[in-house]
């Protein structure tokens, strides 16, 4: 307007770490979130809506760590310099279960569809606002609770058309035990746990050369520690330092089975360790296995402290988060989504002025019987024009009316996939068309 | 976990000017969101997703005013001192638009939903974040482009079941046309505009007080801005000032006509100007007729220079945008929309470790004919504790197995509805349930 520097061209970039999606991306994105939610629903998680500002303290819980991983938000009176954007869904629900109180009955089965923010530096490849999609069980401490979420894991790949995935499986508990095992001081296990997440981008070795030099672990130490990550399951799941742990998860895997998890899909994984502090129990991970560099596309785990760090009872909890952004890739990648690029097959000519009313109460008829249609509302002025148009984008029927149709009171319909053309009655055009859509 | 400070108790708070949805509020609001989506595809706009992340330039265009209502948002290292939050969904669009190029076919309609924010100061009933939904058709000068949104705002209200509201309409080119016939300077049309869309709050007087005091405007111009706001539109149309303003004015309505819209719902309002510096012809909103004072629930106008902010060829633009939270309290107090506080009806208790496996499986099986089910997580571990839970939490049936059913290969289905209970095999639980459910 008046205002003279708003006038100038600004530079449409995007911030790095950050992604848009057109419609031929975004609509095989919303199939694959049509497809996620079905499977939620089936297992009777409701959807929640968390606020994705929140207060700092709520988001960090006071430590220091995270406060890295944050963007705070900053208004112009810089009075809310303690606000900050969400780096998970997991924190902002247990923050409304904590302050709910009695309005949640427990168990709570909860989902939820919405966007995260890392803020870490930029760096290629890095996603700094992503789309999560998490589903946890609050307020449970049953194992069948454990065994429901491996098991949704599992109808949620198949129902996106995955088959060659795994599911990894392990127990903070027996990670717990390792300190005894390796006879570490115990209060290190949290550093181990951290570095043990870094595994499969570092590899063992890596492992061992951050023990040692990051958190000075012993030579002792790091070599049982070894031993351990090497070990079979089999031959560990009854030492003392492991056997509660090791129970719990054959108890999980055994129920998951029953919920119709087929075995070749479980795989208990020792060295899984998953990063976040909150983890107090089963832990798991999916991967897929033609891409297993990818990194896991679902994880989650037992977090049975997080909501009492806002005070109140203890809650036990588990859940999961889906990496949509990643799921979707390999999605793509495997040729497993297929969408259109437009929402709409039909399209109404409009070339001759004198025929634009015919046309508008066509597309309108159209859309009363829950057909989507559009009108032609481009620069072309010729029926050869448009129709070039329409050949472009994909358009599955072209209605067409002139001076001619609309003195006769009929429409030409282009069949543009059969490439046939039939004149019908203006009031049997939804018919014709549904026929040609539908049958 | 070790850290200490990570486990003093933290005050749940949310920020002011956000919430939370728990899933009775949200289930509504999702099935609000599915029904204009709905209407939406009917049209032909596809989704987009745009990154909520911005630079703040692109945001603001350089313009100082709109610093004041952005949120900045900051990392640790401070680096990204030039990130913002978006505070609508149409510059994110306008963006991708112009540095897409020919990726994108002109016309482009599309829709998108999602977060906005307002980096205003905290006060008592206003958002500062909140839920947008917007649809735009990008690249068509047509007067019908303008009538198509005109009539999506109809068909939107209506498929929510609203049948009291109206369409209120103008054209900033009669806006644009009143220094001549006010007789002001023309660079100040933009402050006329900016104060109009105040009317609504403080009034005609309002209106007088803030185009005297705070922008100098002469108390004859006053009294010529005030009689024309008080004309009738038949009564100015004609005027040289406003006449292809007006006559634009009467074709779109026109048109929408034919599209369907009853002339009852649509209305011309000369004082509606719409606030944003970005529109250039028509604007509209839709106000609620019982609770006028709610302001406007839908809102938009033609914005043919926005896209050139970033560059590139003219592209003209209409759209319009549905505050979500504001319809969605509306919706709620006319009891137009009620949801369901829960996905699934069925409960398969658990109360017999004995009958563990056969309850898994049940609700195994159940899921796997899309019959959305759940097992009992809670605390209660006798029949009549879990039965409670049940009629609390308003399942419609409940499955019982006990060590007599497991010993006969049956189960108990309650219809909690009709209050019946009946044994069946096993082997014919699902059918059972989806007779009760859906038949």
């Amino acid at each position: 307007m008046a205002n003279e520097k708003a006038q100038k061209s600004v530079n449409p970039e995007l911030p790095s770490g950050t992604k848009d999606y057109l419609p031929e991306e975004y609509l095989p994105k919303q199939k694959m979130l049509d497809s996620i939610r079905a499977t939620f629903e089936l297992f009777g998680f409701s959807p929640i809506e968390t606020s994705a500002l929140q207060k700092e303290e709520v988001l960090t819980g006071g430590d220091e760590n995270f406060k890295k991983q944050i963007f705070n938000a900053v208004n112009k009176d810089g009075e809310d310099s303690t606000l900050a954007l969400r780096f998970d869904l997991t924190v902002p629900m247990a923050r409304l279960v904590a302050s709910s109180g009695d309005k949640i009955e427990r168990p709570f089965k909860r989902y939820e569809m919405g966007k995260v923010w890392r803020g870490e530096k930029a760096q290629a490849g890095r996603f700094r606002e992503f789309l999560q999609c998490d589903a946890d069980i609050v307020g449970s401490a049953s194992p069948i609770a454990d065994a429901e979420i491996i098991s949704l894991m599992y109808e949620t790949m198949r129902a996106l058309g995955f088959e060659n995935f795994q599911i990894k499986i392990n127990n903070r508990k027996i990670l717990n035990g390792l300190y005894e095992y390796a006879k570490f001081p115990q209060e290190k296990t949290n550093d181990l746990i951290r570095t043990l997440d870094k595994a499969d981008k570092v590899g063992v070795s890596g492992v061992e050369k951050e023990l040692k030099d990051k958190f000075n672990f012993l030579e002792d130490e790091i070599k049982q520690i070894k031993k351990f990550l090497e070990s079979e399951f089999d031959s560990i799941k009854n030492s003392p330092e492991f056997s509660f742990g090791a129970n719990e998860l054959l108890r999980t895997i055994e129920i998951a089975k029953n919920l119709g998890v087929p075995e070749m899909f479980l795989k208990i994984d020792l060295s899984l360790a998953r990063g976040l502090g909150y983890y107090t129990g089963i832990v798991f991970e999916t991967v897929l296995l033609d891409t297993p560099e990818a990194g896991s596309v679902l994880g989650g785990g037992r977090y049975d402290d997080l909501v009492e760090r806002f005070g109140g009872a203890k809650t036990p909890a588990v859940g999961m988060s889906v990496g949509i952004d990643r799921l979707f890739s390999a999605l793509e990648k495997k040729d497993l989504i297929k969408g259109d690029s437009k929402i709409s097959k039909v399209l109404v000519l409009n070339f001759d002025e004198m025929c634009e009313e015919e046309c508008v109460k066509i597309v309108s008829t159209l859309r009363g019987e829950k057909v989507p249609a559009e009108i032609y509302l481009g620069k072309e002025e010729t029926l050869k024009g448009q129709l070039a148009f329409a050949v472009k984008n994909e358009y599955e029927v072209v209605i067409i009316v002139g001076q001619q149709e609309k003195d006769k009171g009929v429409v030409q319909i282009k069949n543009m996939v059969a490439r046939t053309q039939e004149e019908v009655k203006l009031e049997e055009v939804s018919s014709a068309v549904k026929n040609i859509l539908y049958s």
